[in-house]
């Protein structure tokens, strides 16, 4: 798909790190905001209702392209790019800045257990049939720093529907997060969508 | 603070709703785009490296202003207003959009998380001494739907420098996601800057 989207959600992503680490005066952040009105004016002039889901580009490829950790139109998305190798090992390397700041200087706790999440949930996805989390468990080993991370996700057994996976966070070789959790895929005859 | 920051925020949140929902032809998305690509360069002229962290706004007032979920410097805090009641319940009233999905129409588990990890530490901070932690465990009970929301922690008991919390996130009534975890405050003797 080629209309410019990834190109605008990039822009707007640097914009959200911007605004938090800008030092202009407040007559420039009034010339700033003018044109974050002028862009909001354009894009609201057509609007799906609701939420993005899953849906065709023109390009016929269905995604979720409004989801929040991987979706190609959603800003808050670093993206994730999830990359799954032949051992079904499921793993992200990617470098988060100011905008997902917890403790000073360190990824928020939550935005770590929203990776993890997501990750493990990732090895029960199955094409057309993505998992929900039935539990998670995370174990806080020492703080993550903001800057480049790595994340990977691997089952540890399946039960019919239900996929048991473990997963960490590593910065800079040492392990930050621990987690486990059980995932489960709705029963074929009920559409996630 | 009355720098013009807050709505300059608030528009960008806005700006990744509608760059998510639009369904504008690809000229007015690169219109779009110009203006957003004008406000970068305004903003951009002079930036603080690395994060926000906690600093002293112009008031004096000492703020976390970048954090990705209480933030009012940061476009992709919903933003969480957190109370606080005399019984020590800690809560929140949220109205997740577009920007949140996960599983179609829903919120994405992994934002449930942050969300939940946030609330339940919440209960351990002090002043100028936020609390790290140290685990998290979640049952996902029924998928949390995008609207408006409620979530709540409370403390269950304590022990030194550690808080045992539990909480919920409820969706018209109804209980979606629990939580319980440990939160652990650093030395007196060391600052979490």
């Amino acid at each position: 798909m080629n209309d410019g989207h990834e190109p605008l959600t990039e822009s707007v992503r640097s914009l959200i790190d911007a605004v938090i680490r800008t030092e202009v005066d407040p007559e420039k952040i009034a010339a700033a905001h003018a044109h974050v009105a002028a862009a909001l004016d354009i894009l609201g002039e057509q609007m799906m209702p609701g939420a993005y889901g899953v849906r065709a580009a023109p390009d016929g490829r269905r995604a979720p392209r409004g989801n929040v950790l991987i979706g190609e139109r959603n800003a808050i998305a670093p993206p994730l790019i999830v990359d799954r190798d032949e051992a079904g090992l499921v793993s992200t390397e990617v470098d988060l800045g100011a905008a997902y700041e917890g403790p000073v200087g360190h990824v928020h706790g939550g935005v770590c257990s929203l990776i993890l999440d997501h990750l493990l949930g990732a090895t029960a996805h199955r094409p057309d049939r993505p998992a929900f989390t039935g539990t998670l468990q995370l174990r806080y080993v020492r703080p993550t720093p903001l800057g480049p991370l790595r994340a990977e996700a691997w089952v540890e057994h399946e039960d019919g529907r239900k996929t048991y996976a473990r997963g960490r966070i590593l910065s800079a070789g040492q392990t930050t997060v621990e987690a486990q959790g059980v995932f489960i895929r709705p029963r074929a005859d009920r559409s996630a969508d």
